[in-house]
């Protein structure tokens, strides 16, 4: 715990500096000593381990788990240009020093679809091994160089990135298509963060992709965050490396892959899209302690105050609860260090409520308050954390809701953005230089195509899916384009 | 699988290239691109993750898990001179690339103790906060330059670092003690291999520890390998870093630390330790295929074998069982692929057993065979899982017990260490000189001051423990010392 309890800003009015005062008082992150990267405190490493375990009971019946060196040969980085073009200044080397003596420069991987496709190409023989899914937990490492902040941009991060083989264009969009469902459920379910899945236009794939799928999130300050990605590789990287496989009637053919990942910046959305003025909020899924119970006594009720949290406590069977015993705090202390790490209920023991069998529960999203026998604890705790959940995922889904609005002018479109904030609606040509002149004017970009418009790149190809004119260009319209600003 | 099944060399014959080719054909791990680097495969990170979450239920209750940067500012490293001198030429630096435009020089960690008491030292305030417990599962880099072999030595490797604040030095000491115990339970336990628990004398303790503890195996080779750490680094580090708090009575003390370790390297010891000419021999516990199920059909048959296969592995309950019904791969091949991957238990079931409603047992250890109604099934295989963890255990440990000779002068040791295997035994007076002339001779050494000889420094501060003369230079013996070649 930090010594200066309780955020000292708004978040309305300054989120930068309201984001890190929650992330380093709720104890969840502290920087670390090289610039740009982070320390991952116990509070904050909870929340990680539990999207973790989540993601990981998804993907355990299809998914092995490997792990791939973090040292990439600048060759193999080399063999796929894209990747080198898109990561390129954001690549760290090993130091070639006289003493170690290196037969070649070597990359620290940034991401690793050109080590696990070289594997690949000496691994897969056969149609019999296909599909092939790989999966690993790991760091990698972007040498950013401005606007760093724990979770949200960090020199290293941790994610897992999952790489497949397949044998059709048809069963890699499939996968594709699967895991970045697996991410909205994460995403909805387990962070309670309403999210909007689709393609990224053509211009900001991720190197060499095919598609490249992301799901967007909405936060409180206007901008979409992308909290996971998916990406149909089609054969760009099986034919730069090679990965063939005999058919089932002994043919060679190319294969196919994809590969998808989460990282702790999906902490950073949880901050960011839950917080308040009180610090943290935690839906009940995710949170390491959903309800936290607070004895308030004097020395000489002491005994039975405490006898009764206990008792309290073994009526929250599978509700993960911790009773705060702590003598050298007060109770207005400790209310406010529970806010600030975001538990979603608060039960309240005093003398009263010992003496009467009742509780006080007390909601973190809400405020709301309500006195509870004894008996019914168990289950009313149970209903509240549903509620809870509920309630957090409605209130962000109506903001989100809210917030999109349709532009038919590049005029309309600059004064939305300008003036609101979120997803700005407008009908688009399909030509990056349309979308370059919303971004050198408003720093906004097409954040995402919505699956929900309809923009496929085949159902555009037949003619586009709108009708109508781009709002940029007034030129023939293809598409729905999302514009927004982002992280 | 590897195009060319099988083991091609005894182990007995040549243990290296045995060993490369039980990793590789196994399917346990592969070369990574950069020399010394693993990729370690699904089947070897089965292994490890079984080993991860048989320790993280160890340490569940009492520490938490973080994670700290990989990159640590050479400054750090320079605050503890030790360090810098233990580990200097392995260390490496990422590039300082005009790019990169870096304030200062950057190590990839080679262990954790700079940057986490470096963290401690902001962290730590109080003695409410003691004892203060921290672990990482993580990725460590140490630049080896020669002798480098998947899972045994990597300049990348996986572990555990456990990282402790206490207020005393007996308080450390526990927790330095309970450590090693917990990871003599794993290696003796959960990987069925004896181990022989002690001190690293003075000379070998990691640097600015105040006692390194090691928890030694023996090899099928003679040779011993260290298979875990436990230290307790005193007032070393947090004196370096100031890491203080206040203590009962408001006064500023100075706190303890520890730091301990196991890493992937522990699967190097599995494979090394019960392998034999056909491969990888895994004991129940750890193994992530228990049982094998192999139906032995023609097409005329087909149908009821499988269904009685089937029904076989219904029995099976509780047991990590999987059904072999691949039709490319004959039952012969089967049963080669199995055994080189080393599946504790295979059972055959052919249109005879499906007839008669039994199935064949084959150990893999033993390879003993037998016949077992289908109803007796369940109950017979608990008890064959049970039998071979112990069997697989006791063979090693009749191994060791053969393997420890005493030997009375330097000649006596050297012919010892020259003839014959394992650890010899001799009275020491402590000089590093000593043993180094052991060393000069037949590269063995001192690897382990057990704890069964009551060689404890104030054991031996009092005096020794132990009468007679240093087998080495005839001077007044200390403790008894246990030398060995080693990995």
């Amino acid at each position: 715990m930090s010594q200066e309890l309780g955020v000292t800003v708004d978040k309305e009015n300054d989120i930068h500096e309201w984001y890190r005062q929650v992330v380093m008082k709720a104890d969840l992150a502290d920087y670390g000593p090289v610039q740009g990267t982070m320390i991952v405190k116990p509070y904050g490493m909870k929340l990680w381990s539990s999207i973790r375990s989540e993601f990981q009971d998804k993907i355990d019946n299809e998914v092995d788990n490997a792990y791939f060196p973090l040292f990439i040969p600048e060759r193999l980085l080399d063999k796929e240009e894209d990747i080198v073009d898109g990561f390129g200044a954001e690549v760290a080397y090993v130091e070639d020093g006289s003493e170690k003596d290196m037969e070649e420069r070597v990359a620290i991987r940034p991401t690793s679809e050109s080590i696990v496709t070289d594997f690949f190409s000496d691994e897969i023989r056969s149609h019999r091994q296909l599909p092939y899914r790989l999966n690993q937990w790991a760091n990698v490492v972007r040498w950013e160089v401005s606007d760093t902040r724990p979770f949200l941009r960090t020199r290293e991060f941790l994610w897992q990135e999952g790489h497949t083989v397949h044998e059709t264009h048809e069963e890699a969009e499939a996968e594709a298509r699967k895991r970045l469902k697996q991410y909205e459920e994460i995403v909805e379910e387990h962070l309670a963060i309403p999210s909007v899945l689709g393609y990224k236009p053509e211009h900001d794939k991720f190197p060499g992709a095919d598609y490249t799928y992301t799901i967007e999130t909405l936060m409180p300050d206007g901008r979409s965050i992308q909290s996971g990605t998916s990406h149909n590789l089609g054969q760009h990287f099986t034919e730069a490396f090679d990965v063939t496989y005999e058919d089932e009637s002994s043919e060679e053919k190319t294969a196919y892959t994809t590969s998808w990942g989460i990282s702790t910046r999906l902490i950073g959305s949880l901050i960011l899209a839950h917080g308040d003025d009180n610090g943290l909020r935690l839906p009940p899924t995710i949170a390491p302690i959903q309800v936290v119970v607070v004895p308030i006594y004097q020395d000489d009720n002491k005994e039975e105050v405490l006898e009764f949290s206990r008792e309290a406590e073994n009526e929250l069977k599978g509700i993960r609860t911790e009773v705060d015993r702590r003598d050298h705090r007060t109770p207005g202390y400790k209310f406010n260090e529970w806010e600030l790490k975001g538990v979603p209920l608060r039960i309240e023991i005093g003398p009263d409520e010992a003496e009467s069998g009742t509780a006080t529960l007390v909601r973190r999203d809400t405020g709301d308050r309500e006195e509870v026998e004894i008996d019914r604890l168990g289950d009313r705790v149970d209903e509240l954390m549903a509620g809870i959940q509920e309630q957090m995922y409605r209130e962000l889904e109506t903001y989100q809701e809210d917030n999109i609005r349709t532009a038919e002018s590049k005029e309309e479109m600059l004064g939305t953005i300008g003036r609101s904030r979120g997803y700005v609606r407008a009908k688009w040509c399909g030509s990056e230089s349309c979308e370059a002149e919303i971004k050198d004017e408003v720093a906004a970009e097409i954040v995402v195509l919505p699956f929900e418009e309809d923009s496929s790149p085949e159902a555009v190809q037949s003619g586009g899916t709108v009708e109508g004119e781009c709002a940029v260009c007034g030129g023939e319209a293809r598409k729905w384009a999302w514009y927004a600003k982002n992280y």
